[in-house]
Parts: structure tokens; sequence; C-alpha cells
């Protein structure tokens, strides 16, 4: 069973597939912006990520969110919830931690199902 | 290979299975009570989760544990160690971060291995 | 499908093997030492438990760094982008959050392929 890996740099890939499973960390495009904003961002650049490695948003498996500021979880939740298909919710941890850039109000780590076949 | 999904919201889901692995996060099922009780909640809400998705506790690969304060690791751990059956612990990550709820001094995210053939 | 543990205590395992994926969790072997040394300790660590679980870090799927201070994410990043192999990055989310002993500077979650069947 190999690996397959997309926007791979020295330090790390966009995502990797392995057995039908995709791994991928997302952070917004802009250091700027609100939490709706930034949310968006990295909400469009999961579903870029999920398309490139042959899934999408209705086969997510775990999400963890990690929110630079706990006071944005209704913001969040309020783009997370519009986002979502119906009836695809992932299971979901949510926790606050200082993220490597002092603009990102929010990270995801993702796991999901997808039909490449590595 | 499809997914299966329980206790699925608009927002998260209990956990889900994909490809003989479960996914799942929990909390306590109360805001209230130290340490102890908050732990014993939340593997007891775990349990039963493992069981609805075709798992048990002696099945668990990797789990993060995340504390609101690190003054209750040992508290933690009591039961942990005490509700594990011997020679199946999973690998474990261990880390303070502030939860989504106020009164939450635990969150788990689990990644066992299940029967359930999806 | 059955699971292959490494190392398992009462309260972890050092890796767990199920499906084709080891799960592990390394610390430093050092609570003293600046970040280059802790991260050089914890990913010389890393490889011994890949090796291990029929594993290398060629493999790399998905990795979780935590950092008891952002201050030490240059630091970390100078070893790990020295470690990784060309074109073998993992993806790979990156946050502050206090760990379990004071002295350790870093800890990582890893999930990585390998060839054990279990």
């Amino acid at each position: 069973m190999s690996i397959q890996r997309f926007g791979t740099t020295k330090r790390y890939s966009d995502s990797v597939v392995h057995s039908g499973t995709v791994y991928l960390v997302e952070v917004p495009a802009t250091e700027t912006g609100d939490i709706a904003t930034q949310t968006q961002s990295l909400l469009a650049g999961v579903e870029r990520l999920l398309a490139q490695a042959g899934s999408d948003k209705s086969r997510l498996l775990m999400v963890t969110v990690y929110l630079a500021d706990l006071a944005d979880y209704d913001g969040m939740n309020a783009i997370w919830d519009a986002w979502l298909p119906p009836d695809c919710a992932p299971t979901r941890a949510c926790v606050q931690a200082r993220l490597a850039r002092p603009g990102w109000r929010v990270e995801m780590a993702v796991v999901a199902a997808t039909s490449i076949v590595s």
C-alpha cells in the first residue's frame, strides 16, 4: 500500500493519502479578518484539498478545531454548520490553542475517507 | 468503502466508522464535579460510544487527552489507569487546553479498531 | 484484523499498529536542554518507535506538534526540516499547549504507514 502526497514542501504536505484515508491540516489564507472570514477561507481550502485527494466534505471522519480564542466558538460554528452537508458531520474536538502565526484565529486537522486507491 | 455515523447532528457526530476504524470525541456529561467524577463520566460515555460502533476499550489505538488544567493530571490518570483493561493501552498524548465549555475539565479524542464492516 | 502494541504499560503504549497504520506519541528523553536538543531527542525516539513498528520516517502521514512555547517554533523547525527525507513530509499541525511535564518543550503525535500485517 503506497502513500500519495499533495502540496509537499520540505516541512509538510498539504495532504497525504494512505489506505483510503486522507489526512490534511488547513489554516486560513489570511492573517487578518474576523472569525467568519477566516473560517470561510479555511473551509474553502479544505474543500480544495479534499477534491485534490479524491474526497469531499461529505466524507469527513474526524476534525480537530484549534481556536486561538474560544470567544470565536460561536462565530466559527455558524460558518461550519452552514458549510457541512446534512447528515455528514464528522466527530469533532474543539479546543483553544495559540497558533503558529499570530494573525490566525483558527486551524483544523482533518481525517477523511477518499476513493483514491494509493 | 462506506462511512457509518452515530449520533449525528448538524455540527458533529458522536462517532464515525470507516474501514475498520472508529473515530470519536467525548466530553463529561456534567459541567460540575471534580476531575475524578468528570473522567468517570467521560469514560463511561466512551464505552457506550465504542459499543455502539462495534468496538470496546480493549481496542483503543490512539487517544488525545485535553485537560483544562494540568493540575488534574494525576486525578485523570487514577481513573484512566483503573478503567483500562490490562495490556490494552493505546498510545496517548495529554496536553492542557481551554475547552469549549468552561465547566469541562477534560475532553478526549479517540481512535479505535472496530469489527463493523462499513 | 488484530492490533499490535509496543512498549505497553498500564497507562499507554509507545506505539500501536492496526490495519497498516501505526500510531505513536513521543516526548523528549530529557526535561532539560533547549528546543534543538529536545527536538533531536524526540525525533530519535520517533525513529526508533517507527522502526520497531515496521515503518520509518519516509512514511509519515500526519503529525501534531505541541510546543510548550511557540517562541521555539523556528528552533523546532530547523531540526525537523533537516530530519525529514526529501519529498516525504506528512501533513502537520503545530500549536502551543502546556505539556504534562514542565521541562518538556515539545511533544508529537504521529500517524504513519507501516508494512506490518497485524
